[in-house]
């Protein structure tokens, strides 16, 4: 009796499908074959490998920072988005849309170490709890997601993260919850600068946005940090759509897939007018692209881990 | 009796030190101990790990595809760069700086699909041969780099390579002779442009400058790719130098090194005034920044690979 690698996921047509795919270009008989170097696996994160509602959660802890940060900076606190989260003005906030949102990430991320960001953010995900939920966010990742992420692993697959999240914020969530190491990180970047003191040089990120990592964007980038192209491509929303046809292009098999939020009662329930991140004309397209799409109710025994 | 994991670094202080550091940071019981995420090697190339003279190798490669594209392009043709290429006049190449031999790359990589420069470049590395030697180029990879790799990785390293040169060309030589993945490969790009049809995403290099991986971009670069400083960096001239200087920064102990072409008998011996890529302030400053000159006549057993 085989062991089921993926006991979080139902059995059922997308199971099935994610398993013979893997089978398919892992078998060396097989003519879909693929060699373990181009085994790569890209993971949106927000709403893909953790919860997003009501909004990405580095939103969260960008109003933590902020407030504390405005506290000390009167014209920090007077721009438009920082005073909204200030107020707990959701409805301004969802209206600024993504752009916006990664405008307050960046205003309240600048002028610091990478370093000295890790040390913010590993404290906050230590303690900072859901709205609603009561969790840690750090507790609403997917079980499902993190079973699919270990399985390919064994299957010799190297997972990247292709975020619209600030790119240092991931680096200190990725290995923590989902053992996904720093370097294995892309995400939207500020503009850095280096300077060197007494022979030891320092990057301070200067508070700019240098990559808005969403759409087109995520394609390009996956082409300038890795240069393979994806095999599994995994998102759920229209900023995920091109990352997944990145990966249809080129010769032979890929496995592409959308999570869709359609479970109301153990977690959201949420689609084409999501803001800050709709899932719209992606869902349109799956069908006719050949993308597979998860739907959270029928496909997932569990959604976050137990306790 | 230890097996010598270095066999073609010659007894001295400078395999003593790298042997000592390793053992540091590797041994959980020392001080100076480093878990192996934060293990992470960075490389330069031309110089670094295989020969760059008269030229980094990777004009050459340009050459043989500004010849055979200037033959249909007549304004390609005309450019000062790839004019004194087609005409062999190795003055004004040198006299363009590196600045210039990049564009030349770019000019001659460009409007192609990452793809197509990566079957090109392993058509040409399989048989091109370098002017002086007679040995192909990929032969002319460095084995006392070779083995250090192959140390390093067995005590938990990750390398990456952060070049000046293409990185879609180099891409195509780690994996090839380095057993470096090509995820693992920062270098200086084009813009690139991503486009569907039919749901499959193409992405085309465009044939502009998108970052000139040299000097403090290379921290950069460092910052935006990794995410981890260095603990181990390795170079050959002062584009290197920001990069060591990142190493040294932050908490901890860090290994720098440089290595210095001495041998004019059995390599090249050259180092100030070289162009494109001088060795100036840098070795001035080894000294006081407490940086590893590695010095290639008295250091290094054998050069090049055995036959």
């Amino acid at each position: 009796v085989d062991e089921d690698r993926l006991p979080s996921w139902n059995d059922g047509p997308v199971k099935e499908q994610i398993i013979e795919f893997v089978r398919q270009v892992t078998d060396e008989r097989n003519d879909d074959f693929v060699p373990p170097p181009e085994r790569i696996a890209t993971w949106d994160n927000d709403g893909t490998l953790w919860s997003e509602y009501p909004l990405p959660f580095q939103v969260f802890f960008a109003a933590d920072r902020a407030r504390a940060l405005a506290a000390n900076d009167l014209e920090l606190a007077k721009e438009p988005a920082i005073a909204a989260l200030l107020a707990g003005d959701r409805e301004t906030l969802a209206a600024l849309g993504e752009e916006g949102l990664m405008q307050i990430v960046v205003a309240s991320h600048g002028n610091i170490t990478p370093q000295e960001l890790h040390v913010a953010a590993l404290g906050w995900l230590g303690t900072a709890v859901h709205p609603e939920t009561g969790r840690r966010f750090i507790d609403m990742i997917f079980q499902p997601q993190l079973e699919l992420l270990r399985y390919l692993e064994a299957e010799g697959f190297r997972h990247y993260i292709v975020t619209g999240g600030g790119i240092d914020f991931v680096r200190t969530l990725a290995p923590m919850v989902y053992g996904i190491p720093r370097p294995q990180v892309i995400g939207s970047s500020e503009k850095v600068c280096f300077s060197v003191e007494n022979g030891k040089g320092t990057i301070v990120k200067l508070g700019e946005l240098r990559s808005f990592n969403d759409k087109e964007v995520k394609a390009e980038n996956i082409a300038i940090h890795i240069g393979v192209r994806p095999l599994i491509a995994v998102g759920n929303s229209d900023g995920d759509h091109a990352m997944l046809q990145l990966a249809a292009g080129g010769e032979g098999k890929s496995l592409r897939m959308l999570v869709h939020h359609t479970d109301g009662a153990r977690e959201w329930a949420y689609d084409r007018e999501f803001t800050p991140s709709r899932f719209n004309l992606a869902l349109d397209a799956a069908a006719a692209e050949d993308i597979l799409l998860v739907d959270m109710a029928r496909d997932w025994r569990t959604i976050w881990p137990a306790g």
